[in-house]
């Protein structure tokens, strides 16, 4: 079934290879960021949190009424630098292994000496030389419902609200295929290098905190036959757009938005996480007594974050909304959990949290070749008739009997805000009274 | 490397295999158990709640004053039985597996029509035909800290304190080697069988509940090369003892501990989990709005329990503790995930939850073949000072960003209650004042 691309053989990459160096990133001042390239929007669709990097989300409403899976012009868009400019054919992927020498490893030096071989890869590699897998994923920003936190004190980051977060179908190679045929990383799960390693990620853009957009994730969940992460051509059956990751990105299902890097350029198999701002100086719970005034030392408090945990929220209606009805109103949202757990149960409660029902509807699909719980659970409730000025509740259980704590615990980058999700003020007004 | 034992070959197991039938249980009614046979007991390392059947945890300081591995005689018992006096050589394993029959595939007949063949397998078989794997991991009653929703709403159970977890090594083989080699389960992870199917388990024991103790776990668990799932004939370097399964129990890593099943006689792979009361009428996080009166219609809306959720808990001081000492004190506890997730960090306040310090130690190995970290974490504080009548607060988050709630939310079986963990009215008087 599985094409192996025999790069041994091929004269082209046996010579080149020991002699590839993927282009040098260099860093680019916040001045010379040059956004004029970016591709046009449907701004109607979203609430922009700021143009230069675009950082926008759905209207609540419009993400829960598109459905499963959320057309590309309605799915958030969460940008560090400008959307760069690509052109399909001329791309490449260049895949190096990085390994300590043996020196290192028995701790006789204190530097790592280390050794890269590239390999390089075109699109029309990636597209033809291995099975194409179709997984439907929702991604997430770390900082979704970052507002909730910004409330209890500052935080640093875009203040998102609760739409950063969307379900896409996403096609291309996995990645486990390619890192054994192109890379030699072994199949046994039990192997030093996969239970240690890492797969670093570099995209080919310019951003004002690093050189590039740069993330890693253990090579076990690259590896994992049922981890699902693959390098995504393809999303909603086109082929990705350019605020998508275009031509290529990976889908880490089950992660934080971040892992899944979009305009993928390098992939590295190495001995330690990646280096890059946006794995060891963000996307990190910091411990609550860090703020700003002494972040600076504090990083390494905290390790990078890579699963997402239980999360559920109320789409619709939003707060302070006049519902103009006289009939039963349906209250609508999505819950989803890390690592490929299903949501167990998803509770509401209508008088602030006095009472709590089960909600009537919900739905979540597995993975249909590895059973996992990559896709955000939507649920619908019937309720006859709201309280004067009422508060909803909602709260959700994953499959490892974790809940939503009722209220977050604040930290100075504001992620991972899963308290009870709130929505106050609904006021529900017959229509005779209109 | 793996011995692969020859059923087909064997003219004994050939010919029995198709007329083998385990021993049928039988209901025993509550004034026949008979308790006079159960073993011994150092009842000084414990609190006991019940002596019939015998329920009873270690005291908390004794607890975590043991260590990393906890002595075997400190280790918390749970039973819903008299202990089965069973004789090593007599012991048989019976092995099945349960298949729908075509026609109930297509959903041509409503019920259906099941085909098991058995396979027996003796200790001896167990214990030298394939090789001995050796896991140390944690086992936590699902009822581990019911006092705290016992104090918010009454709750059936025993009313177990936080002393219901203790951590050993344990060693057998592996679960996946047996089912593939007797059972004939295939290996691929997506193979249509491991995604849907379940391993049962039951008991050569009698319990009140039902014929046996049973309970299943899903066929991907067991099959999986990272999952470290063995049946278990040593428990901290020796046989297991009666009170902890003798002669053979199952041991599911990252579950709770009503999963790892005691005094194993029979195991079936089939594609529904199991019936046994302890699986479908127990062991559930209910709602919260289903208490005694109506809990007989509601055991359907919740779930089998699988993994643990993030715990964490402070075993040394206790409350109303009263510490002579001028000195430092250090407070103590532990910490866990379940699904082989690792605790990330604890966080530790002595003013009621204003202010949070980190722990100065916190140590959690990983399976060394694995990775996965099944065993607690263990962690330390040192605090010069305590206030006067300090309330000690902890709470952990694990590397699924989930973290403990502030509040438990009652549950008519009181399971799974991993609310932040209070030590109250503790009180350090300096030496001095003696």
């Amino acid at each position: 079934m599985e094409f192996r691309p025999d790069f041994t053989s091929s004269t082209t990459h046996q010579q080149e290879h020991i002699h590839i160096q993927p282009p040098e990133h260099c860093k680019k001042e916040l001045c010379d960021l040059d956004y004029s390239q970016d591709p046009p929007r449907i701004l109607s669709n979203y609430l922009v949190h700021a143009p230069k990097p675009f950082n926008a989300e759905p209207h609540l409403p419009l993400l829960i009424n598109s459905g499963h899976i959320t057309p590309t012009d309605v799915f958030f868009k969460r940008n560090h630098g400008p959307i760069p400019d690509i052109r399909l054919q001329d791309h490449r992927i260049y895949i190096g292994v990085q390994r300590q020498n043996q020196s290192n490893r028995n701790g006789l030096t204190a530097a790592p000496m280390d050794i890269v071989e590239w390999k390089v890869l075109t699109m029309d590699d990636i597209m033809n030389k291995w099975p194409k897998a179709t997984i439907t994923a929702s991604l997430q920003c770390a900082g979704n419902r970052r507002e909730g936190l910004a409330q209890v004190k500052e935080v640093k980051g875009v203040i998102w609200k609760a739409g950063t977060i969307s379900n896409a179908v996403w096609a291309g190679p996995r990645l486990c295929d390619i890192l054994r045929n192109v890379a030699g990383v072994p199949e046994d799960l039990h192997h030093e290098m996969i239970r240690n390693y890492h797969v670093s990620f570099e995209a080919d853009d310019h951003v004002k905190e690093d050189v590039c957009y740069g993330s890693s994730i253990p090579l076990r969940k690259a590896m994992d036959p049922l981890g699902d992460v693959i390098l995504a051509y393809e999303m909603n059956g086109k082929p990705l757009t350019r605020d998508h990751g275009f031509p290529l990105r990976v889908i880490v299902p089950g992660y934080i938005g971040a892992r899944s890097v979009k305009f993928l350029q390098k992939i590295v198999v190495q001995p330690q996480e990646s280096n890059s701002f946006f794995q060891k100086l963000d996307y990190k719970i910091l411990p609550p007594w860090v703020d700003a005034s002494n972040v600076d030392s504090a990083w390494d408090l905290a390790p990078s974050l890579g699963e997402m945990n239980v999360q559920c929220v109320i789409c619709t209606p939003m707060d302070k909304e006049i519902i103009c009805s006289s009939k039963a109103i349906t209250i609508k949202g999505y819950a989803i959990a890390g690592g490929g757990r299903a949501i167990y149960r998803v509770e509401l409660s209508i008088d602030g949290g006095k009472t709590w029902e089960a909600v009537d509807k919900l739905e979540q699909t597995p993975d249909k070749i590895s059973g996992m719980y990559w896709s955000w659970a939507l649920w619908e409730k019937k309720v006859l008739k709201l309280h004067t000025t009422s508060e909803l509740v909602v709260r959700a259980y994953d499959s490892s009997g974790n809940m939503q704590p009722e209220f977050p615990v604040w930290n100075y980058r504001g992620v991972m805000n899963n308290a009870w999700f709130r929505v106050s003020n609904v006021t529900q007004m017959p229509q005779s009274n209109m």
